[in-house]
């Protein structure tokens, strides 16, 4: 059975809680705006498509409670998390909806099926970048887990798989979450696809070393020049690929393609607690005196990235804003 | 009370277990050379000059029980890690003495005087380094506890912290083992000095934007030729500074410098239990049918290398080699 990140039945929002995976599976069931809004904030849901997602349903919730406009539901979710443009792209689809009297929830699923179709056509644009590249390597988790289904970054390898590939992924832990240890080798380990966990700090060696043939990564919003952000460490890793003469690619439904943003350096990057960084597990590793710095995310310039695998292909760098411009419908829910 | 990572009295060898830091002080008291190739082994001694300073005592262990040759002892000592060449310059500083029937103790006293004062040469020597370098990031920990006293990476921000220099240092959090969350962290903290941990994936994105001034790392070895072998995950530190203009350095006794390797690539690499990776404190992080790679090394090319930083002073990587053969008295020690 493939993995689901979220569904909504009845009058609520389930989740997979994603902070207790891989040990348990532990489903929650929301009923309100707020505590969608707190799912969000705790990253018990995660992922950029996959939060678009959950924040639509978290605004289908507000309207149902009576006590939200559509604008101050869409404020309220809106607030828990800055960088992936998702969040917005799908609390706008349901306010505009609901603003105009239309049914929020038909527009919420509406939102649903976009994401995840554009996931699956992701993994088959994607698919054949990896006819003769085995070894893979990934950073954080774009998964089913953080898209609903299918994935950005491991659609493709899921295709590929499917489709009889022999493939290898290295999976990045990604501190200081570990969404790559915890969630990327769960969805990996249920589809029995070959793969290894690696500290970040070894990526660099099995680069230098010709052990890494393509970099995957998922992205959380991408700027008008291709510069993007993504999970703290990814620019790391575009640098390595570079460095090393590695194809480096970028999988990202169209919701996290930003129109307002010309350039990577104007992108928020959210800065979380230190004690992610401090404690492990509720356990401290660094001296009681010592603090830390915890950015969630780093930019990484266009001039590091081989081809965005978008739903309508494989496209470089230079010709997204044209293919912006040329207006997949997905793109204009914001602008 | 400076920090002293182990210490001979009487017929023991005494460390502190640097597994327990920062949460618990516990001293170890060594009684056998065996027991010291296990500490080694397991690290609860670790940093390459400390282990070889480890592995001079257990050499003297190893005479006093009665049952070791020279060369059995020293073999035994030898297997334990294979990357830091400390650790057989420091057996055979005391295998020597022991064949030619001197006094195994002092060997190995002479040889901790000669780690401990050229780490302090290093201090002095990197000092000025900083004079307009505010934030300095450093990689796993390069300290006291890594050298017995001052550190090699570390000696030149204490001299030039205790000269009044307003110094702020980054601390890579260093995965999978925590030494710089752990160590090096405790030991900045003791002194009062400024520093902030980050996970290893976000040093990049300080680079970027400009917060890094300069880098400052140890060595397990060098090459000639400048390549050099360190924790995993100092390559990609190097290539980033690298990619941003920053410097980096690298700073070293001279049991560190191996005079047999031409170059890094024959440098062997220590490839610890998969354990470390996919479990903290005992507990499982990854899925159970998950498996993990865990080089505990890398080797950095000599061309990211601004400068050495040694005990005769700031030496860029073209300038290893003459320096070597002009011969520093401690690199014959197994020539």
């Amino acid at each position: 059975m493939p993995v689901r990140a979220l569904w909504f039945r009845g009058t609520s929002l389930y989740l997979l809680d994603q902070r207790a995976l891989p040990g348990r599976t532990v489903t929650l069931r929301l009923r309100t705006l707020r505590a969608t809004a707190d799912a969000i904030r705790t990253m018990a849901v995660r992922g950029a498509p996959s939060i678009g997602v959950a924040a639509a349903y978290g605004m289908v919730l507000g309207a149902n409670e009576g006590t939200y406009t559509p604008a101050s539901a869409a404020k309220e979710l809106g607030s828990t998390r800055p960088t992936a443009y998702d969040l917005f792209v799908g609390i706008e689809a349901v306010r505009a909806a609901w603003a105009s009297g239309a049914d929020p929830l038909a527009a919420a699923n509406a939102y649903r099926e976009r994401v995840v179709g554009e996931c699956h056509a992701i993994g088959t644009a994607g698919a054949p970048l990896f006819r003769k590249t085995h070894r893979v390597l990934t950073h954080c988790n774009a998964g089913a887990l953080a898209t609903v289904e299918w994935g950005t970054a491991l659609a493709p390898i899921r295709v590929a798989h499917d489709r009889g590939t022999q493939l290898f992924v290295w999976v990045d832990e990604t501190r200081p979450l570990l969404q790559g240890a915890r969630l990327t080798a769960w969805e990996l380990a249920k589809e029995h696809i070959p793969h290894a966990v690696i500290a970040d700090n070894a990526a660099g060696h099995f680069f230098r070393t010709g052990q890494v043939d393509a970099v995957i990564v998922g992205a959380d919003r991408i700027a008008r020049n291709g510069d993007f952000a993504n999970k703290i460490g990814t620019y790391e890793k575009a640098v390595l690929a570079h460095e090393n003469g590695v194809p480096f690619y970028v999988a990202a439904p169209w919701s996290t393609f930003d129109p307002h943003q010309a350039r990577g350096g104007t992108i928020p990057v959210e800065e979380r607690a230190e004690s992610e960084v401090l404690e492990y597990a509720g356990r401290r590793t660094a001296p009681a005196s010592s603090h830390a710095r915890n950015p969630a995310f780093d930019v990484t310039p266009a001039k590091y990235v081989t081809a965005f695998v978008t739903p309508l292909g494989v496209v470089p760098p230079k010709g997204i804003a044209r293919l912006l411009a040329s207006g997949p419908t997905a793109r204009r829910a914001v602008d």
